[in-house]
């Protein structure tokens, strides 16, 4: 995987594909499946809801740490997967045979087999929303992928895969930040 | 359009389409462009990020309604348009050739070549991260519009078109919500 400019990091998340979301609670790494995410600043910031209810949400409360890690298509039943069942009793590496590799900057494992990494640091807990605001201090891209399409949840079971890509940076060019 | 029920507005957020949201501060109606949005509850809780830079963000804040318009891939120069232009000194209705047809409960208007519309209020606003919290009191989708793929922003002037939709309902199953 080849490190990415942090500037471009937000690209990787503005399209709202759904993500997997790695943690450790000082014993055992886990994952998470999650659609509810949200670009908050191109520094950039990152925005996840999530709570009690969520196995990984204490790790990321206690440890202030993880990683979003972005699949593709070939990856959609490891992420259904991974978001019907619990960390609570699931080794979610093993069971879905998924890569733990070592980041730069936290302790929660990039997923070798996802498009894209993005190091985070928790910066923030909106309690009252359930809101957790992430800083990415550190990106990473599989170039060498052929698989490029991410996934979005539409939240009834259902999920929509990339189609084409229209360009229009000729139109956008006075609203693009720098570094992009 | 038909009205659709609340407990299903999610489903029309949760793809992260880029969508504009209307304001009326009022006097008159403003539109603009957003990308950075969350679903956030199935209630239906929204997210967006948007802040002083923007000049529909003193109408959200003071008025506390918005309607959230959710626009397909043949609508894309008519987004892109909007989001490069100010309400300041322009009528995005007006320039962009959209109708404003009127809600049911608040007053910003929806936008009739929308495929669908929520109305919201503004039930909170975290000021220290610039997110809008947003909740659903009606939608509406546009059941006989033929083209119904969304737009996905990448960020760096690029969109992304809604590709084929694949189904894991089954897998799925224990972890949608009543009404889905």
């Amino acid at each position: 995987m080849r490190q990415l400019k942090l500037s471009k990091a937000f690209t990787l998340m503005e399209s709202g594909p759904v993500v997997l979301v790695t943690t450790h609670d000082g014993k055992k790494d886990n994952i998470m499946t999650v659609s509810w995410t949200m670009v908050m600043d191109f520094t950039p910031l990152f925005a996840i809801t999530t709570g009690e209810w969520n196995h990984s949400f204490s790790a990321l409360r206690k440890h202030r740490e993880c990683v979003i890690a972005i699949p593709t298509v070939d990856m959609l039943d490891q992420v259904v997967g991974i978001g019907t069942c619990s960390g609570a009793d699931t080794d979610k590496f093993s069971k879905f045979k998924l890569t733990a590799a070592p980041g730069k900057v936290v302790r929660p494992p990039l997923i070798r087999e996802c498009l894209a990494n993005i190091e985070c640091k928790v910066i923030d807990i909106v309690n009252r929303h359930n809101i957790v605001v992430l800083e990415a201090v550190a990106a990473y891209l599989d170039t060498a992928r052929k698989e490029k399409r991410t996934v979005h949840a539409v939240g009834d079971g259902t999920f929509i895969v990339d189609g084409r890509r229209i360009d229009r940076r000729k139109m956008m060019a006075c609203k693009l930040p720098y570094g992009v």
